[in-house]
């Protein structure tokens, strides 16, 4: 395949950086291609964290196939990183190569790279352009963006309804409102996700694993359970195999005991109110660096961190049905004005099978 | 524009048939192209009842343009009549003028033609094609189908709501929930429409018109009331300009002389629980020529309708908004099983202004 554009070499890295979606985390997933005279010498994407970044695997793979990549385009999908991580500096990899030019897809907003990357190839005489396909970019690495602004995660709601906006009938039941290609798509968001968040009502309610199963992937996302009064059972699936971030709004010793010998790990952050402090909360995950945040909750976690300014994008998988008299989707008070609706606008709509997927973010 | 395929030809033929989607009804819109070598001779579209067929007009067009359509291919969105009505047979007109094939996108379902028109092309020695773009085809006059098929109207339900699923604040507040786009939109599926259909709530709260203001139309729909105990005051703006059937399940002559005053007309339908009987009421319209009928109506009715069977089609816009808790969209009992829901199937998404539009057919 030749490329002969700026766009379709940065297309062809974001297939790239799809292939690190399930493995790079906390890091960004990248993809890199190198072009010269319009042929690919050498591709590649991030690997898991300590391991080499896209850059570094792109100029390997051309190493590799005996290319000399002297004079050749570098298209990548993040700004190459100028500082010393767990990894050196992939702009100082690209100058040592010789390449002559870099097409970035966006600057990376870490305060520790921040257009500095692209500076140090500009110093070393590579010319160097930067916004190409930026929406898909950032959407690939929408949680490392979020946490490197904001020092919060990305937060993603997952929701399934019938057109009527009813998640489970008034008796509990809603196995299975939506198919079973709606529901395989929403591994694939789970998979995706440094953790998945639900609340002490689903675990009780469900006793889920919260796990990935229909799709395949090297790394399970992490699982929090959000239980202001610690009413986990130790044997709650959701703790099996260890990991599980448990969030509680009071300290109970001799139950934290009994979970840690189930590996988790007791988080306690009240608010006022003697319930989890949410916003606190994704601070924290913020700071232990979770990108994106998967909810699946009930309709009164879902509420309250609707409520709270916790959310910033529901992915909803609407089902061609209609439930009646049945449970709404998020506990939210009634309104006395439309001026307190909360707005969103959509993002992206597909059809998953016979279901609608709409995603949506909160604006 | 040349015409190199069938396709092509019953394309065209559906954009000229879309221009007669407000003002052919009770006929079904129909378009016309004539071919020959490849260029366009002749084209039309039918005209209001009792005046030309889409045939005929592209005939005439043919012959004012000085065209000999003598050997020439008609593209055709419905099998030509074969039988005398307000006009004389299409079958007819095409065999006198010496086309030598006919392409038609459906058969038509009228028992009068239901291929006898296309029999009587092939009996004359014309080739015939019958099968182009039928889906398409179909929807163009999905209400002339239903009333052909079953004896009742195409009964399109238009509802908008908040994401959540949700229609009005318990204030009773709903204005906007959603965009002018959409509510534009909406004027446009009215105007197709033979008749819009509401229920006396929705007359006391709103005292809406439901006539079409926001696209042209030369044609008003006519306007249905369904009120069981005629409690429509004779100053409804619903009964302006006259013409307006209000539906009742009991009668009071005194209130029915107010209301022919206002050029109603009302018709006494009563099922055995002292309210209207819905499923009657539609092969009662569909008796009164009434294709398709568009229901803008509460909370209330519009599970009636639903529970009754009485719909064939969701027009639902969903705004990017959540409300909490509020109105719902249809007046449902709960269930005790998933098995009991009612089910549909996603015939069309479409993203309108910042809202999402959504056609969803019963199955």
């Amino acid at each position: 395949m030749e490329i002969t554009s700026d766009r379709q070499g940065i297309e062809r890295a974001l297939q790239w950086a799809s292939k690190g979606m399930f493995t790079t985390t906390p890091n960004p997933r990248v993809g890199c291609v190198i072009v010269k005279d319009g042929q690919v010498i050498g591709e590649g994407h991030t690997q898991p964290p300590g391991q080499a970044h896209a850059e570094v695997q792109a100029l390997n793979d051309a190493a590799c196939r005996g290319a000399d990549v002297r004079g050749a385009t570098v298209y990548v999908t993040l700004e190459p990183c100028s500082h010393y991580g767990r990894t050196p500096p992939c702009a100082d990899a690209l100058v040592k190569a010789g390449v002559a030019r870099v097409v970035a897809a966006i600057a990376d907003p870490n305060p520790l790279v921040a257009g500095q990357g692209l500076e140090k190839l500009r110093a070393a005489g590579i010319a160097v352009t930067c916004g190409v396909l930026e929406d898909e970019a950032r959407d690939m690495n929408i949680g490392f963006m979020s946490r490197m602004r904001s020092g919060k995660p990305w937060v993603r709601m997952k929701a399934a309804a019938s057109l009527d906006g009813k998640t489970a009938l008034h008796n509990g039941r809603s196995q299975w409102i939506t198919s079973d290609a709606a529901r395989d798509d929403g591994h694939w968001w789970r998979a995706r996700a440094c953790a998945v968040l639900t609340g002490i009502g689903t675990v009780l309610a469900d006793n889920p694993q919260l796990n990935v199963r229909a799709v395949d992937t090297p790394r399970q996302p992490r699982r929090i359970v959000i239980d202001s009064q610690l009413q986990i059972s130790p044997q709650a699936r959701i703790l099996d195999g260890g990991g599980t971030w448990v969030v509680a709004a009071s300290a109970d010793p001799e139950k934290q005991a009994q979970l840690r010998e189930r590996g988790a790990e007791i988080i306690v952050l009240p608010n006022a109110h003697g319930k989890v402090d949410l916003p606190a909360l994704m601070h924290e995950l913020g700071r232990r660096q979770i990108n994106e945040v998967h909810v699946e909750a009930g309709f009164k976690l879902n509420g309250s961190l609707i409520r709270e300014g916790c959310v910033d994008e529901l992915l909803l998988y609407l089902a061609p049905s209609l439930l009646g008299d049945a449970q709404g989707l998020f506990d939210l008070p009634a309104l006395a004005s439309l001026d307190g609706r909360k707005s969103l606008s959509f993002h992206e709509v597909k059809q998953i099978g016979p279901d609608l997927r709409i995603l949506a973010r909160f604006i």
